[in-house]
């Protein structure tokens, strides 16, 4: 216990510094009235992050379940925290809070700020680019620092993930597992931070404003999907468009690859051959030309890029758009929402239930699959990633990866049943499976149930649900196995 | 090859045998125009069945892998030739043809008497209190075939089902497998008969009038769902609701307990320490509560025993309503669903994913929870049905049910992507989703989807599915081991 107060007070000076950060910002933008705002939350964030860290001298080091819990329990106390400047800035007055009135009630600021440490992307707000200059940046940065968090997550905490990512490398006879975790963080914060900077060059480039480039470069790289205009990206120019692509697919694609590429310099081929890097082209390509033609079967339009856009905006989870989702057919629906469950790779800022899963899974299905045609003689050889597999070793992974995905769903299920009861009457039931999927697999595509409209007891909901699913339900998996020990 | 030719051949029988049966029925309700058409099928069946069996000659035994394919291709062909005799009187004069007209397209047709082989229950009739007296007898009888098939086929061929069943009886220390296949069919065949006319006499006595409580009555144990009435079951007295709930949970209890029950007179208790029996109880009783109050929650009234009936017929998806479905909201109706994609136990005659696999997979995950939990060099026991099972074994068969889930899902979401394309535009989503499920877990149960307007290209996904769903997946199954295995 006393291990897991100290974790959790380091983290949560995270905030705390952000807010400190933040302070030059608003100073630029002329809101001297958000200074006391942000160094309140200073305040509150160091003191309480200091307070738990002194009053937890002696603690030991950190095993790996206590690091989950840290993990988990942080999360949701960065989130809250966070909520403070967006709270307090909705209760200036209106000249100067301007669109930031949408986070009035508690349930709002929460909500939002959530959205923004999960990257996730949903928003309560009307229109972003009324919002002031310091709660743009703030929610951008929620995200950027929620991206690299997930990355961390992966790397630092969750064993059974980075068994299954590691397997890709033993094939190159260097049986490198990453090393010690300490470098290995330094290294990935330098690569994102380098990743944000080319991103914010290259949309700069494409056109868009600097400070737009700035707080969407930070938000597509970290597939966080918040944007400082009032409609995402639609009519945005094509040009424009374009950029974003390779960012958000960058954002999606496993920084440990990321990592073997700059700092280990691993050739490409050799990385080419990682099952889950090739299952996110194929998803990529072969599902944006299926949506394409869809949409062109069902409304006689594929829409070119702008359908591309939202597809790959839905594979990465980047949750950007470039077209009103509440006006698209069911079955196009159907397709992106297909792809945001998927979501990107597993130890990328991006959501869904990871394509490492997907293809674990498919993996383990044709072995099975192998093995109830052969003869009982036969030896069944099973590959992933180029290299052989015990078929214990891949039905274990694939049990891991079945596990999750079926609670993924149970939770979905359960989601959308209370949900039901929170909104409009009049409500598309495939709309609110659309925006529920999107908080949980955190994917920040919406089809208006999660908008400005929702209720405060939706907003919780969604909020539980976005914070579940950025710690791939590790909290109810705890509290599930407690009460399974009980008995 | 030849071995399963002749299999098959030896199965085609069946609807000869059928269609001779039906001839005094046509005879005594004065429809002396459909014997040519019950005879015509009755020649077709028994030639191209006895020509089968002729022509593979010398074939010795069938192996495990031979007996599902025969299993797969006979339902398919046997469903074929039953929709013979309604395509034939769809072209009677319209005065005697009456509602039979609905079956005027082939694949109309081929809709109806799938739904009955498979004991679905979907119908493209508007009126079937208008339909000859024969078609009504041929609906009701398909389905009462049905009904004893899907049961026969678990018990003689799915060898993995049964070893679970198994299970359940290895407690007991006797270490009693089922006895050798066909004295068990025999009995098991005694079994349903009795039950059927029990069920019919049961109806009778509730007040159904004699030709409705023998239709019903067959139907109503295979848990097929086809009436001879308009609206299915709306607008019954409450009595008569009454008499059908025993008949339909009957029909969804496994053959293998009434078995364990009638011939080895087991005591009632120790089949209760069966996990998949107490699911069925729990989630009888317990959804039914949990639709009334859903349904009081959003409409202020609980509906009382329709609603219960409709939850009853949705778990051991009988598919009976007594209720307009279309007009229910997203909520119940999400409820209803998850029923029917639950069903009832593996080896009756209802279909969806079988209770079993829920209980297996439950039990998996609480395996793998208190493992989670345990520390290394604790041992997990493990029980299943006051059984020792080892985690190796559970796993496997958590494994096994967890994939069959998959598949189903995945063909689902296919089927619906599919059906998009084929309904009017302004059809709701949840309605194609629901009705699609129908079909592929055999529930029967409508929104008005799979009804009189369906047409051609989704009645015989529809069909396909229906098939998929009976045979629990296996011709995919069997399909993607082979190209599989091709590599
Ligand atoms: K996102
Ligand atoms: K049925």
């Amino acid at each position: 216990m006393r291990e897991i107060l100290r974790g959790t007070g380091f983290l949560l000076h995270i905030p705390g510094i952000m807010a400190l950060v933040s302070l030059p910002v608003a100073a630029w933008a002329d809101e001297g009235w958000a200074l006391a705002n942000l160094l309140f939350t200073a305040a509150l964030a160091l003191a309480a992050g200091q307070g738990l860290v002194w009053s937890s001298r002696g603690a030991g080091g950190f095993q790996r379940y206590q690091s989950m819990l840290i993990a988990a329990l942080s999360w949701v106390l960065i989130a809250a925290i966070g909520a403070l400047p967006l709270w307090l800035a909705a209760q200036a007055p209106a000249a100067m809070a301007g669109a930031a009135i949408s986070f009035h009630t508690p349930a709002h600021a929460l909500f939002e700020s959530v959205s923004g440490f999960t990257s996730t992307g949903l928003s309560v707000v009307e229109q972003a680019a009324r919002l002031p200059a310091h709660i743009q940046w703030w929610r951008s940065l929620s995200q950027w620092v929620g991206g690299i968090g997930v990355i961390l997550l992966l790397l630092a905490i969750l064993p059974a993930e980075r068994g299954a990512i590691n397997l890709y490398f033993s094939e190159a006879r260097e049986e490198k597992i990453l090393p010690t975790v300490k470098s290995t963080v330094r290294a990935i914060w330098g690569i994102y931070l380098a990743y944000t900077l080319i991103a914010v060059g290259l949309l700069w480039l494409a056109g868009e404003p600097g400070w737009r480039a700035l707080n969407h470069g930070m938000t597509a790289i970290a597939t966080g999907g918040f944007t400082i205009t009032d409609q995402s990206l639609v009519n945005t120019p094509t040009r424009v468009q374009l950029a974003y692509l390779p960012i958000m697919l960058a954002g999606a694609v496993s920084f440990v690859i990321h990592y073997r590429l700059i700092v280990e310099r691993v050739a490409p081929p050799r990385l080419w051959r990682m099952a889950e890097l090739r299952l996110l082209l194929w998803v990529t390509v072969g599902g944006a030309a299926l949506l394409l033609l869809e949409r062109w079967l069902t409304v006689g339009d594929g829409g070119g890029l702008t359908t591309v856009f939202v597809w790959v905006s839905a594979v990465t989870t980047a949750g950007f758009t470039a077209s009103d989702l509440s006006g698209w057919g069911d079955g196009p629906l159907l397709m992106v929402l297909l792809a945001l469950i998927m979501g990107g790779m597993a130890g990328s800022t991006s959501g869904g239930v990871k394509l490492l899963r997907v293809s674990l899974l498919l993996k383990d299905l044709l072995a099975q699959l192998r093995q109830l045609r052969a003869t009982p003689h036969q030896v069944v050889v099973l590959r992933h990633d180029s290299e052989r597999v015990s078929p214990e070793r891949m039905a274990e992974l694939g049990r891991i990866a079945s596990r999750l995905i079926g609670m993924f769903m149970l939770l979905w299920l359960l989601g959308v049943l209370v949900m039901l009861h929170g909104v409009p009457a009049d409500t598309r039931l495939g709309h609110v499976f659309f925006d529920t999927a999107s908080a949980l697999f955190n994917s920040g595509l919406a089809t208006g149930v999660a908008g400005p409209g929702l209720g405060t007891g939706p907003s919780l909901v969604l909020s539980a649900l976005m914070l579940l699913g950025r710690l791939e339900i590790f909290p109810l998996l705890v509290l599930a196995a407690w009460a399974a020990g009980r008995r």
